[in-house]
């Protein structure tokens, strides 16, 4: 007979409950972005700022505090103990802000990014800029009052929300070590490819065609459409909830690749969604791991299986019945298009080897903008010299392809950035580990057999939840921490091998 | 300078934030039935039914009694009074009901609802008779306590939730006067169109072109597509918020007139909500007065505007440019096929002068359900009676085109079936309203011009929101109470003019 945790099933029941009014919330953030009428924009940003508050109210309750204290005392199994280590985190946070804040925050973020939406498109700096400096004020507010909770700096405790355990001298200690390899690599690897002949895909390709393509593709990566759906938005995303994943992606049509694999890496997002631990949803236990892991597997998706021989093999005859055969589809050129390395102005168009250029200018900024060492208005002129150091392009003037290209910043998503390129090198990191448990693995996906990729990301990080702290998961699945070695020794075998 | 109302603000603030969670709800009920995949579906129960629970708290919180009572002795302006009387009529509904029974009528009405669309079309009674003894169950408990607190009857304290006031007295009186007149000017109507040599539209109709050409005629009808959409569900409905109205609609590749006029009905709900008085937007006062005169605007704008020959005349040439030109589109054959009267199995397809034969078969017996005099395991027989009886068809082992084919009692709505017959009566009575004021109205419509009856209806109902009681609403708009005689001449005018 199980002993008696009545303090921890007090926090077990909030959790659920802020579970299920999370589940609203996730399916009226998705809606806004895919398929809200303007005129919809001012009463869904206060509702959702309603609901913040509603849930920061369950999240302050007094009640709270007194039952984690009594839980820690509790007879707790092992999965239970990280329930409430996932639960007392959680808490903190929530915890270390007024209500006020969270509301306020809520409802610069949805008015910045919405209007983000045409002010892009428009070049519009100065009216983002409007919008911009209270999200900004914001966030520092909200760094300020989380670094007196934790002793974090005020970049770390943002950094904390995504990425648990990461810190700027961590993420400077291992973009540093990138700057040393990095810009000699994308040198050697553009030279290279200058030599190779490259036939571009011919367009128009028709939306419809593209649309079902991308279905399928995310069929065969084993996306489940009866939990989950895609659509359009204006920055792809993957949200909904582990239930019922929502994709979205944006569809051009001279350029069928960038939505294709914009869907490729949404679909490793969203399997790791469908394949949360089943029996403990509804609790912080349940939840994904961070934001890097995250990415690690949009990642593992979208560029260590993407750009896999197997994979393009897999593609070339669907390119061929969804707009008709033409040579650019012929499975060698496509293999040259998906591992093109090209510097770039738009970060989700870049290819592997210049992404992290993009992170590391993003994050260069957003931890001076949060530390209060720049000002918003500073950030163009700052872009345009990061973009000349790290990727010889001139920004000047361009702001919609340069600090207007990306929602986050509207949104007040400060900290994220870094877990892309983060998330890129654990990616790098589960395939070799994969690779030392089934030796034959490239000869595997060589034929079209992606399922012991699967079956691995399932036992090592899906099933996983929020069971162990990052590092402790890192080191199951791989047997070592965060390693970037993982990451130059897959570039230099896919782009100089 | 206003003088202090504290115990009035209180009373708005709640209800403001009422109004902002319930947005949420009404986006998620949307997406539910529009856009959720199977999975999705118990989660989505659930944390319907959780939001269910925090806004029935939200409402029984006992600052709010205090408040009541309070606000009537406040200097409040007419306007205020009206709010205060809307507001203590829903915390009076909210008030007699146990948050328990709130959350499980949600969460049976939600699983019956789900199962219901995949058992209507496999004509499954038995399987949904499993959930269905559950809702009726919940809803006979909810209108006993409803009951005890009103001292209405039972059935009526479920009808007074979407028609304040009206009573199953009326209802008999009303419905009883209909089937005096109504069987006979169905038979005469018939006997005389048996005559009439009318052209069916060839199909298929590409539903893309049907889509387009739903979307045109919404427009047209002054549809504010920036503040709302249209999507497909399985039963038509009008959902969303006044700032972001969510229409629904169902395509079949061989008819088009059923999505069409359907898009047409459900538009002139969308009118309603869209044009509901903003100065109070967020207050009971500025929701629709009640299901009736709800009903009594789609109608206006599918029968009373959609079977006119003004509207026919605008209408051919758009349906010759959707899907080709063709004989049965010629305006003469286009006006005998919208107003063909024929006694069929479905409500929703049903014609002007059977609807009402409908409407009366679910209130007789879903009042007798309520009351407790017959059980769900009786209505196959009962419905094949009345249909035998009302309009001479045979529905015996048919579920799916007999008690399955609505939503409303899988989903709990008891009392909802009256107002659309009551709508219709209205609906006549407005354009008699018209009429008068405006001589030359059919002349106006004639030529295309529908602005006479959009302002017509902005002016009387749709800014008025719930100033008024239904009765007083009713008089002020047109002179004079609830006048089934309207409906009588405008059928006769129609029909036999």
């Amino acid at each position: 007979m199980p002993q008696a945790t009545p303090a921890y099933d007090t926090l077990t029941q909030t959790y659920q409950r802020l579970y299920l009014l999370q589940h609203l919330q996730a399916i009226a953030g998705w809606d806004q972005a895919a398929k809200m009428p303007p005129k919809g924009n001012a009463a869904r940003a206060a509702a959702l700022a309603e609901m913040a508050a509603v849930l920061h109210r369950m999240r302050t309750d007094p009640v709270l505090a007194d039952a984690l204290a009594r839980a820690e005392q509790e007879p707790l199994d092992d999965a239970q103990r990280a329930n409430l280590r996932e639960i007392r985190r959680d808490w903190q946070r929530a915890n270390a802000l007024p209500e006020d804040l969270v509301q306020r925050r809520q409802l610069a973020g949805s008015r910045c990014e919405h209007a983000w939406r045409t002010q892009r498109p428009a070049n519009d700096w100065a009216g983002f800029l409007a919008n911009f400096r209270e999200v900004v004020a914001l966030a520092r507010e909200e760094a300020a009052l989380l670094s007196q909770h934790s002793g974090l700096s005020r970049y770390d405790a943002l950094l904390d929300r995504f990425e648990p355990g990461m810190t700027g001298v961590t993420l400077d200690r291992v973009f540093g070590g990138l700057r040393g390899w990095l810009p000699g690599l994308i040198a050697q690897v553009t030279q290279r490819q200058a030599h190779e002949p490259t036939l571009q895909p011919a367009g128009p390709f028709a939306l419809q065609a593209q649309r079902r393509l991308c279905e399928r593709v995310m069929r065969l990566l084993g996306f489940d459409f009866d939990a989950g759906r895609l659509d359009v938005s204006t920055h792809p995303f993957c949200g909904g909830v582990p239930e019922d994943v929502r994709l979205t992606t944006r569809f051009a049509e001279h350029d069928f690749l960038g939505s294709l694999m914009g869907t490729v890496h949404e679909t490793g997002h969203a399997r790791y969604e469908q394949n949360l631990p089943r029996q403990w949803l509804g609790q912080p236990l349940a939840e994904a791991r961070s934001m890097a892991l995250h990415e690690s597997q949009s990642l593992s998706f979208e560029m260590q299986l993407g750009g896999h021989p197997g994979f393009v093999a897999l593609l070339a005859p669907l390119l061929a019945q969804a707009f008709g055969a033409q040579p650019a589809f012929e499975p060698a050129n496509l293999q040259r298009l998906l591992t093109r390395v090209k510097p770039g102005l738009i970060r989700v168009d870049a290819d592997e080897l210049t992404y992290p250029a993009h992170v590391m200018l993003r994050y260069e900024i957003e931890r001076a903008l949060i530390e209060g060492e720049i000002e918003p208005e500073d950030i163009p002129a700052l872009w345009d010299a990061k973009m000349q150091e790290l990727l010889g392009l001139d920004t000047r003037g361009n702001f919609k392809d340069g600090p207007l290209q990306d929602v986050h910043w509207s949104a007040a998503l400060f900290g994220y950035f870094p877990c892309y390129s983060l998330g890129a090198m654990y990616a790098a990191q589960w395939f070799a580990a994969m690779r030392r448990a089934t030796p034959d693995l490239d000869e595997r996906i060589g034929h079209g057999d992606f399922a012991v990729v699967f079956e691995w990301l399932r036992a090592n990080i899906w099933s996983q939840g929020c069971r162990w702290s990052t590092d402790e998961l890192v080191v199951r699945a791989s047997g070592q921490v965060l390693e970037p070695a993982h990451f130059k020794a897959h570039l230099e075998t896919r782009y100089l091998g």
